[in-house]
């Protein structure tokens, strides 16, 4: 088997978070489920977007943020997704670029905007999220180059991307290469709703195709249809190579042939924004289980890389996350 | 005299940051000085944001984030600026609406981009500015109504827009218009290098129009052109009502008739961007003085809120400054 040039290649939504404070009574006002994240129209972002307070443009998505992630840890990677050739798209090339990540998805050069998501962060840091997909719902099998998934050691799929039709036959296609090349898949649910609009398929995709699973504890349980965590979590271990669930302020669990490793939470001194907590958990997982380091080690990383993020407004990291791996 | 409806009308460059950290290493490389501000043109800016970091978008400039930092401590706040009508120049827009600032100089529909700093935050916390004024270089003596100016207790001119000619006629006209109406008038100087390129008209629009007026040791001290900060600010005091300087770490004193007011700096747990320090001193002192409050408390606010914007990324309030009225 060839040699690999990156650690993680992502697949997801190319979206830049537009972030702003915001009570607990302007979400109850929008109808808001808090800590959710819904799809929305261009005419409701406006309209969301106007009613919302000032707001900082920074580099989101799931996806990306966790290959950020890997790119702080010191380790290599690309992304595949979509963006079009305008102001916002720009500055998520160029963020990506700027920290070694390869991404050459060409922009789309009509249609729909770059995608945005408006976070509203509650006073308890909670994050909740109305996603303006736009360019995104371009993306399909063509912007799927084989070269690049068979050089990367694990390709990361974001389950939101299921909630669109021709990026659901691109991950499949993702997937395929990537086994077909010797590499492995992994998957994150993303979102429980996005569990039980699209469950079949999930279970379809990750029996037929998926090494690694990232899910947190409501997207385990959706998926099996079971209350117990490590119930549903040992179920799904039967189906893939390793499946890590994460539960908050409780911390991580990883299940894989030989049995259950539990990480705690890593301290943090004030909870700011909870905004890519998962994202960065997938990256210290990712970046170690791509340098063969063992179970345990991958889930200390991700908790590592999870506390740094939620400690400041944002979803990729403000730090330097070399310092986390033990010499 | 008519009552007002703004407590401050600031005017100036509007600007979205672009902020990124960066190693002492590439300032050098860059033959930046640490803690500048200079004036780049746009094949500049482009370079410079293709070899920097992953940025945050945040609105900015000096007086935009004065005025919102009046909004946070409950004032009332107008602005005039330039900006282009397209997607920085709306997230401009909403930026300032969206916290209740009165601002409806209108955009222009062609010509250069709206402005966009490009700050690079070192690791001792310093920022240092590279600005492409772009749509803000078109802002001239039509944009000044005069109607908001009369309405305004205090118009607050900012420093940097001397840089541009067209502009220097706006300030001196907004000025007069201010003084017709029996309003104050405050200009902060921005800037020593901007100080040394304008001193003898600096002096002139002090001498001719200026009430209040800010300045940290190096303007001040440039200014008239001696190495004490006090006597600096004793000359300012002869020509205006009331002198602040900012002195960074040591707090702020302000001089006016009665004699000098020193007040010390609020405590901070962590230094994290000195970006908007001066700009939200201001912001303090300015509501305190709108509201007729005594110059000590003026200082205060303004310390209490330098402290607040400093300790995190992003030169405007993410807290409500209201906390820091006393009872």
């Amino acid at each position: 088997m060839q040699s690999t040039q990156y650690d993680v290649l992502a697949i997801g939504n190319a979206i830049v978070d537009v972030i702003a404070h915001a009570s607990d009574d302007f979400l109850t006002r929008e109808g808001m489920i808090k800590g959710g994240m819904v799809l929305i129209d261009e005419s409701s972002a406006e309209r969301l977007y106007d009613a919302m307070g000032p707001g900082v443009e920074v580099s989101g998505g799931s996806g990306g943020n966790t290959i950020a992630g890997v790119a702080a840890f010191g380790g290599t990677g690309a992304f595949i997704g979509k963006v079009r050739d305008d102001t916002l798209g720009n500055i998520y090339r160029h963020d990506l670029g700027s920290i070694g990540v390869h991404f050459s998805t060409p922009a789309t050069a009509s249609g729909a905007a770059t995608a945005r998501c408006l976070v509203l962060v509650t006073p308890d840091a909670e994050r909740t999220m109305n996603t303006y997909l736009g360019a995104c719902t371009s993306l399909d099998e063509n912007d799927i180059d084989p070269a690049l998934v068979a050089s990367a050691a694990i390709t990361y799929l974001e389950g939101y991307l299921f909630d669109q039709p021709p990026a659901k036959a691109a991950f499949r296609k993702a997937a395929s290469l990537a086994r077909a090349a010797g590499r492995k898949v992994a998957l994150t649910m993303s979102d429980s709703f996005c569990v039980h609009r699209h469950r079949e398929e999930f279970l379809a995709l990750i029996e037929g195709h998926i090494d690694i699973l990232f899910a947190n504890e409501d997207e385990i349980r959706a998926l099996y249809g079971v209350e117990d965590t490590i119930e549903a979590a040992k179920i799904a271990a039967q189906h893939v190579e390793i499946v890590t669930v994460t539960r908050g302020a409780a911390g991580a669990l990883l299940v894989d042939a030989s049995g259950i490793t539990e990480v705690p939470a890593s301290e943090v001194s004030a909870v700011v924004d909870t905004t890519g907590a998962g994202d960065l958990y997938a990256a210290g997982v990712l970046y170690g289980l791509s340098r063969g380091l063992p179970l345990a080690e991958c889930g200390r990383l991700g908790c590592a890389a999870a506390s740094e993020v939620i400690g400041h407004f944002g979803a990729r990291p403000q730090s330097d996350l070399k310092a986390f791996i033990a010499a």
